[in-house]
């Protein structure tokens, strides 16, 4: 059974890896969300592609919820003595893949091709696509004027009430190599409990992604990033209330209204009126939550297909 | 007394510490060769003008001759992971000079100025002036073909026999802003003991250094990389051996023939017969020894002004 995950970072990466234990890794390929990627430093940073990278290759940081387990900090403690902008941190070793990827893309190299040789060397044998080798930027426009991603996830911390969300590049964008082709064939397309807004919108807005999910014949299941009527974590909730929208299933289910055949819900929510759901315990702390899950999340999507 | 220092990296670096140590850093100047920067991982790395910050900012790492005391690797280890080239070192601490320098260079401010701003976070009150803001490359022709500078330093550990020196881009770059001025007005000029084909004959490469040399009103005076009839590490002797020179003081007098005014040597060696010299113990081991060596330079120089 091939599976299609469309993903962003932490959240994703956590059921893309309950995946991994379930199933072949050959027969899964995660569709990642690039609209963060950003210079920093001079340097091309992938955050959601290295949160891949890592989950996968169980290098994460679990307690921290992003970058590398056992990282160190003596370029950040270096660059704030010289006066280097230090708002967004950069561990040690996760500026290999910086620098590297940085060095490659000036070279000619693609996103994609980077992507796949840095997880060869790190025994992923999940398929990591970035959903477009070509520029793609998430802009926040707030009460405090437009805001580039990071700036608004890290070094305001969200805080910033938003009004649009809009991509910059992708009405241009082509999709990377193989995405469209992995949907295809995909027997279950899974929508990671990413921020649907921030993380899967901007995957979506890739000319010919949208439609390849509709054309496609594997069904289509979301896992809800809502627990109890809040997201587990980050903005989505915030964002949702200050877009006017009700931080419920109803609204996740209309956010991918004609996209998703079935979405898995927490256990502690009600099912839904729209859309056939199904309920398990979704928060993922645990390798087993993961798993159980990913496993919850094939089982709906096998009862859609069956209908 | 302004006195200007020219300049290579680990040997160099030690004469304008004992420089430093004896007269007031304003009046200091170090010009600093920069034949030796080139492009690694994409960044831009200026070993010379790195060694000169660290040493006088009190950074360097004495034993190793090379980089920053209490230096971590772990980006070199994450590099190797994924496959990155790691014939050459490049600490997690030392990364901030050369992300923040690429990124600078990037935006458009020339080397001059962040070298400037970096002496001036660390308290470095000598005036450190790159020969050049344009790039200027040593090549060298080897049994092994041409080979640019590191990669015959570094990688190959100076190893294949030495026929040519180039230096790529010198007819067509610029003094330093400051250089010309600095000789102009210096009222002693040093040649540090590094060594004279592959540290010092570059920045009299660029066009006007020699002439201002010459047309200055200070003595200049050389301190001989020569001890005992063998330079005291690095690839001197055998560069010289390989061209042909006879080790010795003699040759470095004569290869800065029209040049300078006067040798300080080892006092285990002769006198020059052909220019004004004076012995004393150059090896620089301690500090006592920097500024002894630096102390007798400016006393030659004294005695030959006074001629």
């Amino acid at each position: 059974m091939k599976v299609v995950a469309l993903t962003g970072g932490v959240g994703g990466a956590k059921l893309v890896l309950g995946l991994q234990q379930i199933l072949p890794a050959p027969d899964l390929t995660a569709i990642v969300n690039t609209a963060d990627d950003f210079r920093h430093l001079g340097l091309h940073v992938s955050p959601d592609i290295d949160t891949l990278l890592y989950t996968l290759s169980g290098k994460a940081n679990r307690e921290q919820g992003w970058g590398r387990e056992g990282e160190s900090w003596a370029f950040m403690e270096a660059l704030r003595e010289l006066g280097g902008e230090d708002w967004f941190q950069m561990g040690d070793m996760d500026l290999a893949l910086h620098v590297l990827r940085t060095m490659r893309l000036a070279q000619g190299d693609t996103l994609s091709a980077i992507t796949a040789e840095f997880a060869r060397r790190w025994g992923v044998d999940v398929a990591l696509l970035p959903m477009s080798d070509d520029p793609v930027a998430t802009w926040l426009h707030t009460e405090e004027g437009k805001l580039e991603f990071q700036r608004y996830f890290v070094e305001r911390r969200c805080e910033p009430d938003v009004s649009r969300i809009e991509f910059q590049g992708a009405a241009r964008a082509l999709p990377g190599p193989g995405v469209i082709e992995a949907i295809g064939r995909a027997d279950v397309i899974l929508i990671a409990p990413s921020n649907p807004y921030l993380s899967i919108d901007p995957i979506l807005a890739v000319p010919g992604i949208r439609q390849a999910l509709i054309d496609g014949t594997g069904p289509v299941v979301s896992v809800s990033p809502i627990i109890g009527g809040q997201a587990v974590k980050g903005p989505t909730s915030k964002l949702m209330a200050g877009l006017g929208v009700p931080v419920n299933n109803e609204s996740i289910a209309a956010h991918y209204a004609g996209l998703i055949d079935a979405l898995l819900v927490d256990s502690g929510d009600d099912l839904l009126a729209s859309l056939p759901s199904m309920r398990t315990p979704t928060l993922m702390r645990t390798t087993e939550d993961r798993a159980r899950v990913a496993e919850a999340a094939l089982t709906l999507a096998r009862g859609v297909a069956g209908k």
